[in-house]
């Protein structure tokens, strides 16, 4: 039932060093049924190398899903795909809060899936994925019988590959809301109306080194979301946090996580723009002890990447500015087409402009249940700085 | 009394962003009393730049010490430099167990000096502070007031700077035996008879990443010194832990470790090559579920670099044949020399020829107490990535 995907002379090389993504202008030949549908790829003598889906709208053209041809994907396989990541997460995390499937970094590209002890949220990103979501459904519904599985498939990606935006229930009558289980903190998101799944997981290994670093400081957290940095560095003994965030709902969701936990006294929340807020603390002379600033991504296509990096280097500018003498200034990025060593220059800029210096202390990565392909660097996406500024 | 160091025309720039290291090729004049004497450092229209220690026989020519040019190095001086660089430890560790001084991640290029709580171990790398030991060993006296100074200047990097290879005792009477205690475990090692100090604490949060991630595994440990990821994985509860080195001298200490702290029960050791023995292992058909593989830096020169790779690329080969299906392999590197990138592809191309496949589930980095200046990433030395393999 599969389709074919005949490669061109020696582009095979890179997929079977374990790359997954191939471009349309590697690929000699292309037949297949319909936007994502399964192909066998075939390198240029005609040796079948595997088996992936195919989308001729869309610029990766298709994505390697397994290294033999299948002839279909069927439940079945499914299942055991999903449930070696599964397998894979219950290595590494005491508690069933994490990245249940992370995408190309589980061999599994377009598909994303977290799961809050019993909710489950499954993300969409591309045509090959959304054919097989009952499939998706049904394996994770047999793996692990949640509650709620809900799908949230309001990406902007999704419309490079020519799919509508949407949200629903496939599982369970439940309200959306879901609780994420960090350092043994209560995180509450919402599947279907906060940013991606309702909670960013990537961040636990930073947000629990911020929380072991911030003892009785006077602590900034920029782009606060639901506030999980505060949350962190407040149970580890901050003397107080601010956050800051445009989003009046993220901000009430951020007040019920530090009310959920016991943590109010010492927070206050700032509903504003950051650019626009931090030029006004700034003026005021503030002065944080630990300033963390983990914004959104600025390059979401390679035509943007001066212009992103301009915005990582005026945003270590304004930060670095209220971050105190001595204090700690953690500035972080998930936009995956910048490279870390982009990241550090634009950085370094934006901080000497501001009559800064200082040394990194610390360099985290996204945690265990966000792995990566050793074949494929471009999909180690977050970088996490900590400098410590004289 | 300083001497005089002119810039060739734009040789300044990369100074002023931070980087501390001048090359000869660089320097349009050079005036020095001795080797390792102060200078001024001047750009080519003469505007003094800052101060730096320069010594004519070395390939860095110069290391700057401070961005404002100084007459003379005083004990106030270096009592004001190395207190800072205490001030940033005590922010970010409970107890007094951290390096003190790392180099030029501390602007003290040259020095370092690592401390054991009340035992303290010196190096000088080059002729510059090899001048100023006795302004050093005053500073830490009168900031610290330990029991013992140890100067292990045994660093094979001396011979570079002319200078010869000895240890002493500069103050106290002790006989050498240091203790670290990292995550209130109780290492031993020995200040002028060990590696380096006498203990690495640069390997100190990836060892917690081990501890809190091999809960019943079967762990090997090769290249193992004193046993310190041994430890931490056996205080986490590690089911065995084998450790492989080719000093008996360094397994000596390894068993010591493991009975001062109650862990020699689940714990043993090999005395071995590790290049000869992952043969013999491979052959016998071992497997373990944790294989931490932490050499010594195979790349000492550029023009060992290639070499260099190809070690790293063998060893991930070696060490991945005796990593269980769906286990854990931590790859570490403490080349300098060697980029992250070149890292990545080296232990790709070893664990490919082993017939395995994986992802990364971790990236780690160097201790807080080794800081790295962002304008230096060369300063940036150490890589440890977990795979997890198929």
């Amino acid at each position: 039932m599969s389709g074919t995907l005949k490669l061109k002379r020696g582009e095979e090389r890179r997929l079977k060093a374990g790359h997954l993504w191939i471009y349309a202008d590697e690929v000699a030949r292309l037949d297949v049924d319909a936007p994502g549908g399964l192909v066998r790829v075939l390198d240029d003598r005609g040796h079948a190398i595997g088996a992936a889906y195919a989308n001729p709208n869309s610029k990766i053209v298709a994505r390697m899903l397994a290294r033999k041809p299948l002839d279909e994907l069927t439940p079945r396989w499914w299942r055991e795909r999903i449930g070696a990541a599964l397998a894979r997460r219950q290595r590494l995390f005491p508690t069933p809060h994490y990245r249940l499937v992370h995408g190309d970094g589980d061999r599994l590209p377009g598909l994303i899936v977290d799961r809050f002890g019993d909710d489950v949220v499954i993300q969409a990103h591309t045509a090959g994925i959304e054919r097989e979501l009952a499939n998706v459904i049904e394996a994770v519904d047999g793996l692990l019988s949640p509650a709620n599985i809900y799908v949230n498939n309001k990406a902007s990606s999704r419309k490079l590959e020519g799919l509508p935006l949407e949200t629903r229930i496939a599982r369970g009558d439940g309200d959306g809301e879901i609780v994420a289980d960090e350092g043994g903190l209560r995180m509450l998101g919402h599947a279907l109306e906060g940013q991606k799944t309702g909670y960013f997981y990537d961040q636990r290994p930073n947000r629990a080194w911020i929380g072991a670093h911030c003892r009785e400081a006077r602590v900034l957290e920029l782009f606060s979301y639901v506030g999980a940095f505060a949350a962190r560095a407040l149970a580890g003994g901050a003397a107080s946090v601010t956050s800051v965030d445009a989003s009046a709902r993220a901000l009430d969701y951020a007040r019920r996580n530090m009310e959920a936990n016991g943590l109010a006294e010492r927070w206050q929340c700032v509903e504003a723009d950051v650019m626009e807020w931090l030029p006004r603390a700034i003026a005021e002379r503030q002065r944080h002890d630990v300033v963390i600033c983990d914004p959104p991504a600025f390059v979401k296509s390679r035509a943007r990447l001066k212009q992103g990096l301009r915005g990582y280097q005026k945003l270590a500018r304004l930060a670095a500015g209220v971050t105190a003498p001595g204090g700690m200034l953690a500035l972080a990025s998930c936009s995956g087409l910048v490279s870390e060593d982009d990241f550090r220059k634009a950085c370094l800029r934006g901080v000497r402009e501001a009559g800064r210096a200082g040394q990194i202390v610390h360099v985290g990565c996204a945690g265990a249940d966000h792995p990566w392909l050793p074949a494929m660097p471009e999909t180690r996406y977050l970088k996490f700085h900590v400098w410590m500024l004289d």
